[in-house]
């Protein structure tokens, strides 16, 4: 084999319809959308959701950075972190230059980024509820002020708006961002031993290296990652200098340490415990600067956390979260389905952290969550007409237990037109906005294709992949490679973990490779190769683990990466009366019609007769009353999209 | 027939062994170690629930009264409510004293009544947290307050303590109270055109004009039961006029007006609706008042809540509430076995409830739920021991969910010590001290004998009913009668709906006749008769209704009037792992060493292997691994007396 030159990326476009469909969206209604929101100029019905707090209908988010700048005069309304919806729509809008070029927008994002320079202080801060409200307040509440979660926000929009377009400005604001930060915390004398309340600035922080090179942004990275949890009462001595009633978020005071991940340090904390987000963030963060320093205490935790996340406390459609007091993680296996949050933000998150464990090991399984989380969990937060979104996404819902039982009340049936906390809908866009980054990881001479998204990729020494199917719905996946200078380099395509048997032809000719951790591998040394891998697109009948007291006995339907949902618009409800035996039959149909085009899945079953109202609740069990039925089934990220109705993924067998 | 004179019940002595038990553990342990927690001379660990608020260990109740009297100065500690705490202990003494005399005890309740005589203000008022602390407050925020309530557990105490010791301080304290709230409140002008958050004063003036015939208290409970939710209004007034934010009970301001039933007048209200204490105690009220004043749309509005809380909204242990969200009903067919509260007291009230339909209307439905409750929900609020209690009732438990999920953090898995708000275990030894008073109704020249309690019972004119069994571990139910004088009278026994088929003798010749709404009718003209009645117990495989999602799929296991559960402490955890056929074999023992003495049932089951830990959380269905075991369940009411593990009553299938 040669020993060739190290292979880079350069380009990724998407192809898949599929995406494209999203993608476009994305342009044509959330950007102008969530613009329009940020300018109060949205007529807009906040969601009735326990993040709202009865706060005011308008965003302000922009009059906020206005106010910060001079430009207007008033106080700041919003939470403390009303900014990263600002931040995240940049960074979601910076993507879109690159497949929808938009020169209108693009004037629009360049005045922004001046808004923003103007609104920052010279010494490199930017939060507008501090500068705007609470100057004398900077630094002092970090359990609760977002200052670093807000400017890490901005860190990531700076370098993706720098990337897409080489505006110096954008990367320039985020440089003296992470100066003041670096100028405020550390264990030296006189700087602040403490970290954020909210994990972002350690991913973010790593990002700005990756783009700098400047290695102090690295250190400031792993510094915030040692000291998080070093004196678990760090946030606590700060709330009572900083006024103990005094809250910025009333009730956070109260919240346990693990909520924050700051009761011990990272390296010792066995499970991925509190707030969802948060964790999932963290772990972003870790895995980049384990990355980049070969830290392998941090390794391990990000190792440590993957596992309880994946194998102990995810949903079968990726979403994570198991309640929503402290939108957290609860305990292993325990996963409810209808009382859960899974939120959005949360997927997305996910989705982050297994690109980066991707970046650090060719392992299947990251590949496979990301994958669930694409097709499934993040998907799902937002509708299809885009204007629409879920914070929290259930596996089993019913609109009259969400209005009737309190414990459910945070369980929306139906997506919401924006929310109080609007931190889901612009996370979602710019996941989909910069999913061709997602698609491949190169290492030295390997190329990994862990995605199969259709897209033409075009690497350095004129290596192209051209990546054709009509994925989820095909598992036909066919490859055009062109490799006229290259030499040799090796070529890794995953082999999901839902398809347990393949096919696999290279240059027309069947092949039979060894799967080595989720991936097979072949040489590519030919000029041009095409390469046709059929995937197992057989329904399959899915269990969980019996540790899951939710999910005991009852029956989930895969396809592909795609989990599948009854909803009430094609089964009559209740649908928990219906019965899905794991050897019943099925069938598969593709409705161009439905849903903009969703694969449909029909599955014999047996439905019982609903009981009369108003008999005896209890009775002796009496000989069943089944009527074979057939049930149908949509993908899961499409529920919601029609009227409102029960949906449920796990069904009784 | 002859037209015998009207039958009186003179005397019940209850013979159980059974409740014997019980009634002796609440003279020796309960009531001693109450009347130490509300002098704060016990030592006790208040249970970490969302009642205690983080309130003072103590219980204050005594001291309380003893400031109001003028004895000791301080202020006010506890509930706004807290002196109920000494009147339902006041009450349970008093009923304890017909069955266990007791003059040590008699010392303290009479010196307890003269404190209370000095704690009432000249003009009959009592509710000491006003007369200490807010004495300008008085009646001005009775949705919270509990003054109407407060007097009104005194009224009932102070009835029930007359009664049974001849005490007419007792009883004139509860007058002059009666006689102040008649006072103040009513729709004539300068009186309060009002009624209590929490409904009590409706039943305890119903008791007080049983006792006294004093018309203007059964009209004084009309009016309160009428005037309810005519002005929906009501309360958010009173709470503005007194200071918005000057909250007694914070947080109750923002409650629903369904949570105190106020939202609309009872007549107008189609389901039972918010806290299931509230609504069972003013259907109490109801009960008494339609029977006394003959008001058709009360007994409409009994009829309509009982059937929605039987039919629709009760667990099959008798517990009510399906959400600690207000300690509420939610709405019909929700009936979550996890995070339900299913409280104590509204078991009891439940009891109270029941008894007074009997009193309307022979039918058996409502000794059915009579029994239901006194042998299952709300027997389990305490301890065999008499020293533990429970507040919240579940059908299944988990100390790892308790701990781990806040959803569930308000259940708990070993009985407390006490509670910051301790209503139920004083409710629940009124309950059980005045058992005897629950076993007959009598209605002109008709006996009803609805609870298989044994007992020795006295009526007028020599009447005496003997009942031996062994219920409710055995069905043979043995009655001797005595009627030397009265000649011929009416015995109405009631068929329980679990005894689908009996087996009758009377002289010991079988008998078959025919059963009215649950009860069998004979006409006793001997000097002497006996009858020997055998129920069917055998083991019964229950199913919910299939509207109810919780229970979908599952079964209970009932033998006579008694729900099983299974426990960890018998059955290798975790319990859901088990499959119960609905034709399982089943065997049933007594075990006299077992928990005081309970019947055992052994069911065949199948039980999988529990899946490794780690493993993917999600796979293609294998074929099962189900082992043959037996289950061992016990009786509901005793569970949690033996080591913390996993209970649950529904049974997978």
């Amino acid at each position: 084999m040669d020993v060739a030159e190290k292979i880079n990326l350069q380009n990724v476009a998407v192809t898949s319809d599929f995406w494209n469909r999203y993608r476009e969206l994305v342009v044509k209604e959330v950007l102008p959308y969530q613009w329009k929101v940020m300018n109060d100029e949205a007529n807009i019905s906040i969601a009735e959701d326990p993040q709202n707090n009865g706060r005011d209908q308008n965003s302000h988010a922009i009059a906020n950075l206005k106010i910060a700048a001079g430009q207007m005069t008033g106080h700041h309304y919003g939470f403390p972190f009303q900014d990263t919806d600002v931040y995240k729509w940049l960074e979601a809008a910076a993507y879109s230059f690159g497949y929808h070029p938009n020169p209108d927008l693009k004037k629009i994002t360049d005045n922004l980024i001046d808004l923003i320079a103007d609104a920052q202080d010279d010494d490199g801060y930017l939060s507008t509820f501090f500068q705007i409200d609470a100057p004398e307040r900077k630094f002092k509440r970090l359990q609760q002020s977002h200052e670093l979660y807000t400017m890490g926000h901005y860190i990531e929009a700076g370098v993706a708006y720098y990337q897409a377009t080489g505006n110096q400005k954008a990367l320039s604001i985020a440089t003296r961002m992470a100066d003041c930060i670096d100028n405020h915390f550390g264990l030296d004398d006189g700087k602040i031993p403490g970290y954020d309340g909210h994990p972002e600035i350690e991913l973010a922080l790593s990002r700005l290296y990756e783009q700098t090179g400047t290695k102090k942004y690295l250190d400031l990275a792993h510094y915030f990652l040692n000291q998080r949890g070093q004196d678990p009462d760090f946030f606590t001595k700060q709330d009572k200098a900083d006024g103990w009633d005094n809250e910025i978020l009333p009730g956070m005071r109260d919240l346990p340490k693990t909520y924050y991940q700051a009761a011990e340090p990272i390296v010792d904390q066995k499970t991925a415990d509190g707030h969802a987000v948060r964790v999932v963030y963290l772990c972003t963060g870790m895995a980049y600067v384990a990355r980049f320093t070969g830290d392998k205490g941090l390794l391990e935790a990000c190792h440590r956390f993957w596992n309880d996340i994946v194998h102990r406390r995810m949903y079968i459609t990726g979403n994570i979260g198991s309640t929503t007091t402290g939108e957290a993680f609860t305990y292993d296996y325990d996963l409810p389905n209808d009382t859960m949050y899974g939120e959005t933000c949360a997927s997305v998150g996910m989705s982050f952290f297994a690109r980066q464990m991707l970046n650090i090991e060719a392992k299947g399984e990251y590949g496979d969550i990301l994958e669930k989380e694409l097709f499934n969990g993040a998907l799902s937060g937002m509708a299809l007409d885009g204007k629409h979104f879920f914070y929290v996404n259930p596996l089993e819902a019913d609109p009259v237990a969400s209005k009737g039982n309190p414990g459910k009340s945070h369980v929306l049936t139906h997506r919401a037109d924006w929310f109080g906390c609007a931190c889901c809908p612009a996370n979602l866009a710019r996941l989909i906005t910069s999913v061709d980054q997602y698609l491949y990881t190169v290492n030295g001479n390997t190329i990994l294709s862990h995605q199969f998204i259709s897209n033409d990729a075009t690497f350095n020494d004129g290596i192209k992949i051209q990546q054709t199917n009509h994925f989820p719905w095909s598992g036909d996946i066919h490859y055009q490679i062109s490799n006229p200078n290259h030499g040799t380099f090796k070529l890794g395509i995953r082999i999901p973990s839902w398809s347990a048997k393949y096919d696999l032809k290279i240059g027309g000719v069947t092949k039979s490779l060894p799967v080595q951790e989720g991936f097979i591998y072949l040489d590519v040394a030919a000029k041009s190769l095409t390469i046709d891998l059929q995937l197992d697109m057989s329904t399959k009948m899915m269990r969980a683990s019996n540790r899951v007291e939710s999910d005991f006995g009852k029956i989930a339907v895969q396809r592909g990466p795609v989990i599948y949902a009854a909803e009430q618009a094609d089964n009559e409800a209740p649908l928990w009366l219906y019965h899905v035996n794991s050897e019943a039959k099925t069938s598969y149909h593709y409705d161009d019609k439905l849903l903009n085009g969703v694969g449909v899945i029909k599955v014999a079953a047996n439905r019982e007769r609903l009981d009369p109202d108003g008999i005896s609740l209890y009775q002796p069990v009496q000989p069943a009353t089944d009527t074979p039925v057939d049930m149908t089934l949509i993908p899961y990220y499409a529920w919601a999209n029609r009227e409102n109705g029960q949906m449920r993924v796990w069904l009784n067998s």
